[in-house]
């Protein structure tokens, strides 16, 4: 990871953060709680890796980036809603995200089952009022969004990682998990980018498997940082996917196999952009910074 | 409310099931628990009202009521997820729901939050990928359910109701949480048969106040019904809404005067449809239905 992957994450990151503030303001009246709580969900922390995939993407494609800023934020809105429901009692049970209380342990149950609805319909509330796109445009995106944070997406993983949960299940099994539940809303975010910027259906398939690639990737790293990272650096509990009994790269592979295995769809991403007739360095930066986090 | 309506009702009740049926079907596979779950909570109960009013909204306005039923099915979708949302421990603590357990206590709350979850994000999927519609239509159905099932509709209603539990409002204010809570997505309803029929701009506002005012009669026949019916006619506890120490119309107005005043709302519902150049008796039959049933 070089330092300008590091600086434009930043920059681009604070892009998304105005565009988030301007889609979800302070409010008064009636509705200030459930603003209040999704402010408090959404703004002041996260890498934003999803959303600056969907602007650096459109980019590296010839679009214009502006018109992305919206659709951008509505896969943070998704991503923030499924952790907020993922941390419930309910489901993992966690105390702090991103550094601070989750919005069950700041507010309350109700309010947090709430604010995750209200994110989720919000998302595709934005993108089909969204003035920049066409009609067309505006169905592709939903139905794309639709379908991979859905019951054959990351909801889907999710029930299956709440069904397996303290079993042990074979590697094939824990990869279709992954695809579902972490890579599928990663490679809705770079097709965003590919709808946004008129790719061709030839190279919308080059992109899905970039992105599922390099959410496969993503997985396998988190699994490993879970093992390896202090609470300090990483905002929740050490190894708690471990101490909830559940099945990981690490557990089921050991450490050094599992990293070669995130390395592998490393390599594999990359092999998915070549055909792409433009300069994907920036998504590369990108691929090196989610296989060499350290948080 | 005369036979017709009721015989009325059965028939189209069994066109939107058989169309949810179709939407979601059997599954095996890893995805079989959540569509298991969602058949569960979806089929085999409930009024249907709010589809139902979606298909006779565009029937009555010369529309083609086959390309109504899927869209239609949507709301249904919408108003399931939210009562199994609404049903959990951390919200209103049901065990029963259309005379069967509610989704938590059939499987787990972890399912019950991602079955809702589902259901949500799949209504948006099938507006987004209806063959039968236009990418405008689409884009406007999709932004007219988000915006009334959303943070200023239905789930701000439902975060009002949480903030006021065991406080004493006054009727202003609740008449404001069952704009929101109830009555938006009845209003969504009727709005998407005008959609779907190609309505003037002045005549949807015609059907949006007619729903509004139907939305608001609803909740407090559903008030009235709260105290009157026997758990075995309701298929939930007597009188649940005071039990857990909630505003009613009954406890703020008593039961005459929030009979007079369910009686009102449904005169200016009537009133809201005089200027549409349609034979509206089929919707002044349904909000008959609204207003005397009994259950």
């Amino acid at each position: 990871m070089t330092i300008d992957v590091v600086s434009y994450l930043k920059t681009q990151g604070e892009l998304i953060e105005q565009q988030l503030e301007r889609l979800i303001p302070v409010r008064h009246g009636p509705h200030q709680h459930l603003f209040e709580a999704a402010r408090y969900a959404l703004l002041g922390g996260g890498k934003r890796l999803r959303p600056i995939l969907t602007l650096t993407t459109t980019r590296l494609l010839g679009g214009d980036q502006a018109l992305a800023l919206s659709p951008a934020c509505t896969l943070e809105m998704i991503h923030t809603y499924s952790l907020i429901h993922d941390d419930l009692p309910c489901m993992d049970d966690d105390d702090y995200r991103r550094g601070k209380l989750t919005v069950h342990r700041k507010y309350s149950e109700g309010h947090a089952v709430l604010t995750g609805d209200f994110l989720l319909t919000y998302a595709f509330e934005v993108l089909a009022t969204d003035a920049h796109l066409t009609p067309d445009k505006k169905a592709h995106l939903i139905a794309t969004l639709a379908r991979h944070s859905g019951g054959e997406g990351m909801i889907g993983g999710q029930v299956m990682d709440l069904t397996f949960e303290g079993k042990k299940i074979p590697l094939e099994t824990l990869r279709l998990l992954h695809r579902n539940k972490t890579a599928a809303l990663i490679t809705a975010a770079i097709e965003f980018g590919g709808i946004i910027a008129n790719a061709t259906p030839a190279q919308l398939d080059c992109l899905r498997q970039f992105g599922e690639y390099i959410g496969l990737a993503f997985q396998v790293v988190d699994d490993i940082l879970d093992v390896t990272s202090s609470q300090a650096k990483h905002g929740r509990a050490i190894a708690s996917d471990i101490l909830n009994d559940k099945s990981t790269y690490v557990s089921l592979l050991g450490m050094e196999q599992a990293q070669a295995y995130a390395q592998n769809f490393y390599n594999q991403a990359l092999i998915s952009l070549k055909p792409l007739p433009y300069d994907t360095s920036l998504l590369v930066g990108l691929a090196d910074f989610v296989l060499h986090r350290k948080h």
